[in-house]
């Protein structure tokens, strides 16, 4: 038979039908036992009278929560059944899958008469213990709206004529600086773990691929400890060619935001403001956008702020956090895209305009900075004096080589889809990786 | 003015258009000059007058090919230009980037009375500039194919109620034998890049996710040398719960490589056609089957091949060509699964039935494995035994846990998408990878 999800169970009622899940919740009485029974789409009561349906009762024996059953029977409608107003009546029960007791405590139980208050294990046992801690509803919401928002993404780029590369992650020179590259032993050499896809997806650009994105894995071997840096991430980079200039890449990323936050509305608002009380915002287009001094005259205004001598060229976390409040009381909005850095916080390969101000922005959700972007510098000879104003020399001289043979004009950006996942639910990086990895934590 | 793409120049004849790309041709003759130009869509003639348009003789003085080039003008029909019978006027031409000669001949060039012969680099100098050599139609469309077939297996899935996650490159433990392993500098300590998802994806069913993929590099560190080995590439791997027997996996399979290339067949299967010379082939389902020993039987009664002693359990490199020619004469189709391997051949999370047949299958297409799927052993128990008999323990008791407290019936397997795009235009894998790893190439 056909296993039947349990949300579909209602188009149903009075079938044969075969549910398959975990076992939530057991209670086993002297004349009637209930299991909960759940599964990726939800929940259902099962309801086994012993004495009509002595067959069963060996599967009940020693039954625990979390076991995983197959369980064979119709479904009724009962009023008096709290969850969805329906049962099922079982015929056949099956334990595929016996739990041991559990390691971990999910969620927070109120002390009652007969049962002593349970708190909810701390972060660090429940990630020792992933694999139990996804099961909660609350956790396998997460990983189904990530995976609806990069899929969204992907959508609106695929549409928009880009193609999706895979770049390698194993790369012969330590990119950028040198410093936080995590480094491989490579038959008898080194290797450096990527740090991010940007000079490759630069590469892409001169290979005249003209728009590329790729979703894959980026390493830092920076020893933060916050609640928004990981070791390793998902990175969601993309570069486009023949732009005109950065504000044609700020309006690519709205737009993609945009779509992205619709299609995630559409299929999990509800259940997001239910279970994280955050609504999901569908943006206005186009972005505010303001330069960082303009920001920095008017965060002095409305909140008294000034950042520390030296820090006025780049955004503080402090800073951050108050355009929120500013955007939100100006705009409406929840989206910041801030520009005019100093060069000298920007990276070398971002473009600069004849007074020597990057081409590029920040942009600011809720509060935390979700990207940097800009329009590269694709003149090689203008490129390499850059590169070489920061001391650089033969770490990017294979990049540098990139701009030698022709290279379209083009910019892009990049995106952590942990840190957007983090930031849409209202949580921290390490609940929102399927597993967190970070100086302290290679495991499991 | 917004850039037109070429392909779309029928469709805006006779306006003022902006059209940019590389100069893929130029001629510089006395009274005309002729330029081909190359966009990721198509090519176009752009003709011009010397002397009606003198304006534009400073950007063609010194114009090299693959410089990237902006042009403004009217195109018009006529039915003397050779390339789609359609020309570009210029008003103005601006040159973004201009390219130094060329360091790779990227075709082979056939000598003529004015010309000697230029012999097309070898794949490794045209490694060295992959991003020159990526500029070639052949190569834009082979990633194009890639990510066309990417996508459409992934439409497959999210439409099948699959989740796609990230699982980590970066783990505590060198995964499954120790053997062929990268290991990385960690902070303190050792961390390994992992060499497939495997456990991480089996990880997400103890996790009731049901249904997962994912798209991301694996890691090998294997001194190979054939035309379809890589020290990293792109796997595509899957892992689907509450399967009834290995044999739904297959089904799976055979229905998503199906969809991919129905939607591949539709949008590139003439260009492959006519570019590669190999038609894209849509499979009728379901896909042939046949056990191991009856494979070989057949391949001793057709071809009298019979593997070497020892070798029986597994399919060899001769046996997987040779079962081609049999799959297309009996079946006239290009897939083969072929079923009950010897266990020791097979991975210790396999499940085996009463007699120690393993729950799983190879699939063969063109004559290479393209790969391993199976039902997984999800009682904690049998794996734990089936581990030991490998000697394993140590390296694999985090991944033992993951069994412990419930685990539905699941199967799944992977599927390299750099293989996949070589069996799919008859290539090798260094060509099919955007930038190719192997013990000897960490580079560009």
């Amino acid at each position: 038979m056909n296993r039947t999800y349990i949300r579909d169970i209602p188009r149903h009622l009075g079938s044969e039908l075969l549910l398959q899940g975990f076992v939530e919740n057991f209670r086993d009485g002297k004349s009637m036992a209930f299991i909960v029974l759940k599964d990726i789409t939800g929940k259902v009561q099962i309801t086994i009278e012993k004495e009509k349906l002595p067959q069963l009762l060996p599967a009940l024996e020693g039954l625990t929560p979390d076991s995983v059953i197959s369980v064979t029977g119709k479904a009724v409608a009962n009023e008096f059944v709290k969850l969805h107003g329906i049962e099922m009546i079982p015929s056949a029960i099956a334990v595929e899958s016996l739990a041991a007791a559990l390691p971990i405590a999910r969620e927070d139980i109120p002390a009652t008469k007969r049962k002593a208050a349970v708190e909810k294990s701390g972060i660090d046992l429940r990630i020792d213990y992933r694999w139990v801690d996804l099961r909660t509803d609350r956790n396998q919401l997460m990983f189904k709206v990530q995976s609806c928002v990069v899929a969204a993404m992907r959508e609106f780029l695929l549409q928009n004529n880009f193609l999706e590369i895979h770049s390698p992650k194993l790369i012969g020179a330590a990119s950028e600086s040198g410093a936080d590259v995590f480094s491989v032993d490579y038959f008898e050499r080194k290797a450096y773990l990527a740090q991010s896809p940007q000079f490759y997806k630069q590469m892409a650009m001169a290979g005249g691929f003209e728009r590329v994105f790729e979703v894959g894995p980026v390493f830092r071997a920076e020893k933060s400890f916050t609640s928004k840096h990981a070791t390793e991430f998902t990175g969601f980079d993309l570069e486009l060619s023949y732009i005109q200039s950065y504000r044609d890449v700020m309006q690519l990323q709205a737009e993609l935001l945009t779509h992205a936050l619709q299609k995630l509305q559409a299929q999990y608002g509800e259940e997001i403001e239910k279970r994280f009380g955050l609504p999901v915002i569908i943006p206005t287009l186009p972005f505010p956008v303001i330069t960082l001094q303009e920001l920095y005259a008017e965060l002095k205004k409305e909140f008294n702020y000034t950042p520390e001598e030296g820090e006025c060229g780049d955004m503080t976390t402090e800073a951050e956090r108050l355009s929120y409040q500013w955007v939100q009381q100006k705009y409406s909005h929840e989206f910041l895209f801030i520009t005019d850095f100093g060069a000298e916080k920007r990276a070398f390969y971002h473009m600069r305009d004849e007074h020597g101000v990057p081409q590029g922005y920040d942009l600011i959700w809720r509060g935390v900075e979700i990207t940097t972007g800009a329009q590269r510098e694709h003149r090689h000879d203008i490129l390499k004096a850059q590169a070489a104003e920061r001391g650089l020399a033969e770490d990017v001289k294979f990049y540098l080589e990139f701009f030698k043979y022709g290279c379209p004009p083009h910019g892009g950006f990049g995106l952590g889809v942990d840190r957007l996942t983090m930031l849409l639910l209202g949580t921290h990086i390490n609940e929102t990786e399927f597993l967190f990895r970070s100086p302290k934590r290679l495991t499991p």
